[in-house]
C-alpha cells in the first residue's frame, strides 16, 4: 500500500488542497504539522527550501499544484482526455493566479505599500476573476469543467477559508450560485468527513 | 488539420515556451505579435485580460503552462506514466518559481525597492535554484527527468534569453554541464530551425 506523509505548517494555506485530494481518495496519510518556530530548522531539509512537501513511499516532492495533479489523476478528477485536462489545468492556473496576487499582498513586508495594494485587489482583481469563475461554473453545469467534478472544484473550495483569513474577503459571499457550488463541494462525503475531523489551525 | 494561433507581444518572455513546443511538434502556427501601444485595445478581448493566448481550432486558451502541458502530451514530452508526469510537473513548477521571482523584481514599479531586490535574487535565489537544477540534470543523464528529453528541458532553455534581458544574469554561465545541456536542447533540429527563423524581438 502506498504511504503518504504530508509536511506543512499547522495551516490550511498551500497544503489544504493536497489534504482535500488525499481525503477524496480515501487513503490514510500522515499529516505532519509544525509550528513557525520550528521552520528555520526544517527549511534546509526541504528539497527547494519550501513546504508543503508530500512523501510518497518515502520519496519527497515539493510543488503543491504538481502534487495535486498527480493525486487528481488517481482520483479520476484530472480529465478523461487531453482536451478536458487542458480545460482543467487552465482553470487551476487561473485560480492559482488570483490566489498568488492575494498572497503577494499578504506577504508584502512594507506596511505602507501593503495598505495601498489592498484596494485594487479587493475592488478590481478579485471581482474580475470571481465574476469569470462564476460564469464558467454556471455555464458548465455547476462545475469548473464539463459539468462534472474535477480537481479545480476541490482546489477552489479548499483555499476559501485561508483567503478570507489573509484579506478578509469571502470570495463567494453575495453570489448565490457560487455559494451553492461551495456547499455542494463541502457536502462531498470524504470532504465533509475531513473537515469535521481536521485539526484546528489559525 | 488542427489550427493554432498564438497571440502575444513581440517578445520571447511567456510565449517562447509555447513557440518551442509548437516548433518541436512541426506544426504550422500563426504567430501574431502586437506592439505595446496596441495592448490597451487588445487586453479587454482576452479571456482573463492577459497574454499569451493560444487559439486551438478557434477556441481560445490562456495560461501558458497549461497550454505547454497540452502540447507536450501531443509531442510525447509529458511523461510515459503518472509518476514520470509528476517528476516533470514538479520540475516545471520549480523553474516557474524562480522565473516568477525574477519577473516580480523586473515588474517592481518602485525603483528604490527594485534596486534592493536585485542583490538577494542574483546572489541567493538564482544560485539556490540553479545549483539544484544543475544537480538534477547531472543526476538524470543530462535532462531534467529520467535521462530523456521532456518539456521542462525545452521550457528552461526557452526562457534563458529573456531572463538575461531582464536581470542581466546568464543562468548557465560558468556552469559547463548546464551550458552543454543548453546547447544540446538548442541543437534539436526543430528548435534550431525555429531560432534561425524567428522574428527579432527585444
Amino acid at each position: 500500500m502506498t504511504t503518504y506523509k504530508l509536511t506543512y505548517f499547522n495551516l490550511t494555506a498551500r497544503a489544504e488542497q493536497i489534504r482535500f485530494l488525499l481525503s477524496y481518495l480515501n487513503v490514510d496519510f500522515e499529516d505532519v504539522r509544525f509550528e513557525r518556530e520550528q521552520w528555520p530548522a526544517i527549511k534546509p531539509t526541504m528539497p527547494f527550501g519550501k513546504v508543503p512537501v508530500l512523501e510518497i513511499d518515502g520519496k519527497t516532492f515539493n510543488q503543491s499544484i504538481a502534487i495535486c495533479r498527480y493525486l487528481a489523476k488517481k482520483a479520476g478528477l484530472a480529465g478523461d482526455d487531453e482536451w478536458e485536462s487542458l480545460l482543467i489545468d487552465v482553470a487551476v492556473d487561473n485560480i492559482y493566479e488570483i490566489r498568488q496576487e492575494i498572497m503577494n499582498y499578504y506577504h508584502e513586508p512594507n506596511e505602507e505599500i501593503k495598505s495601498k495594494l489592498r484596494g485594487p485587489i479587493v475592488n478590481d482583481s478579485i471581482p474580475f476573476y470571481i465574476d469569470r469563475f462564476e460564469n464558467i461554473v454556471s455555464e458548465n453545469g455547476g462545475y469548473f469543467v464539463n459539468g462534472k467534478l474535477s480537481w479545480p472544484d476541490l482546489y477552489f473550495v479548499s483555499i476559501l477559508d485561508h483567503i478570507k483569513s489573509v484579506i478578509d474577503v469571502d470570495l463567494v459571499d453575495g453570489r448565490p450560485h457560487f455559494t451553492a457550488f461551495k456547499h455542494k463541494v463541502l457536502a462531498i462525503p470524504q470532504i465533509k468527513s475531513w473537515i469535521a475531523k481536521r485539526p484546528k489551525s489559525q
